[in-house]
């Protein structure tokens, strides 16, 4: 555990000035309803249409970043890998029922080309149910995005979640 | 306790553009903003000014929701029964001193008609901190809100906060 | 404990209609984004940019501002202090690692004056993770704010953070 700054390579500070990025901003934090309302509703299936053909979604610890240790808990490479993990995790019954809710926070847009590619970040909070229990806070942690503007619509070419939480049980199997 | 989708009769899914919405967005979010400082403030007498004369405000768990059982843990129809409530919990000492804090994140405006009438939803959590205990987490779930404009401003005809949340105790009689 | 509106003095109440600060609001929320990123990435050498040179940085508890007791947990006048102070916590191995992240929401602007000086509040949630432990609510509080603007920003002239939550370890020598 380090208190240096967290940074992922291939992902920019960003300017403090968030004002030329205002609309974008704003579209970011429509997209991050939209995508959270789907995990948040047990849509998992339409999950993957949030993503570009060639996309790239990995959960990673913050511990682990800061390590540089490639490894984390959660890779996928591509729509295909994307698709079949929500597949998987819609049609087999071996989790508990529980519920889970988003909540986004300070968003920052880091990047925008003039080619249509966006770098953002975001904090995010999980909170999940699970039967007879209080709801706790599953994860915390950071988006670390990169979208595509496709047909007019933002749609993730990466998303790297960076948790702060060390503790993680067996329901991080659930995407973030 | 489902994992299928929670959906609200009634309330549309709306969809996955939320681009139509942005202003709109934007006013609602303001509206959030307002109507929790009122709660977390300790200015409930203050809160059923948020409504229209014909509203209805609902609480219900999830459970039940998703079980289609109507018996909510608050229900109140017309400004009337909002008021009476409002009074009855400002001039009361029944309950522990406690400190309030709303988090509204994730909004989603799901149908927006010409005559003014507004679909939204909303993750929202309420922090809560009694005497000499941590400050936890008391309830999260989501607002299922229909607005109505009135003199150029947002009311609430109708909200229905569906909580995950399945342990809760009796400081439930405040609105969220 | 009080169950009393929490007014601070100096601070307005602000009025119920948002519209006109809608752009204003933004602004703030980039503002934010950008103080709490600096704050949750370790940077802290770089929080008292977001001060001008006569700034007052304050932490109390909500019980003490009730009492009408100035006494707070840290009171820092004018940026030589809050430079001091982040350069303290820079330096100094005193504390254990741990991760902090920051959730704000419900930003209302109370105030704008045509000179530049705005007043606004917003709540915060800031979330803590020490090794081996679950991530846990540190503190739950409301931002009082005063920003001036300055080549074109906006920075604090006076944030004043007033904490809900009671039990506060030693960790809240970190800003919020």
């Amino acid at each position: 555990m380090e208190t240096a700054p967290l940074r992922l390579k291939g992902f920019p500070r960003g300017a403090v000035a968030q004002a030329p990025f205002r609309e974008l901003r704003r579209e970011i934090e429509e997209f991050h309803a939209e995508y959270c309302y789907v995990l948040d509703n047990n849509e998992i299936e339409a999950w993957p249409q949030f993503f570009v053909e060639d996309a790239v979604y990995r959960i990673t610890a913050r511990e682990n970043v800061e390590a540089d240790l490639p490894v984390g808990l959660v890779y996928c490479e591509g729509l295909a890998m994307i698709k079949d993990r929500a597949f998987a995790i819609a049609h087999t019954a071996m989790f508990d029922p529980r519920y889970l809710q988003h909540m986004v926070s300070n968003i920052r847009v880091t990047a925008a080309s003039a080619s249509g590619e966006v770098s953002a970040e975001a904090n995010y909070l999980v909170l999940q149910t699970l039967i007879d229990e209080d709801t706790r806070i599953l994860q915390a942690g950071r988006y670390f995005d990169r979208f595509l503007r496709q047909a007019g619509r933002l749609l993730l070419k990466e998303r790297h979640c960076v948790y702060d939480t060390l503790r993680i049980d067996n329901s991080l199997v659930y995407p973030v």
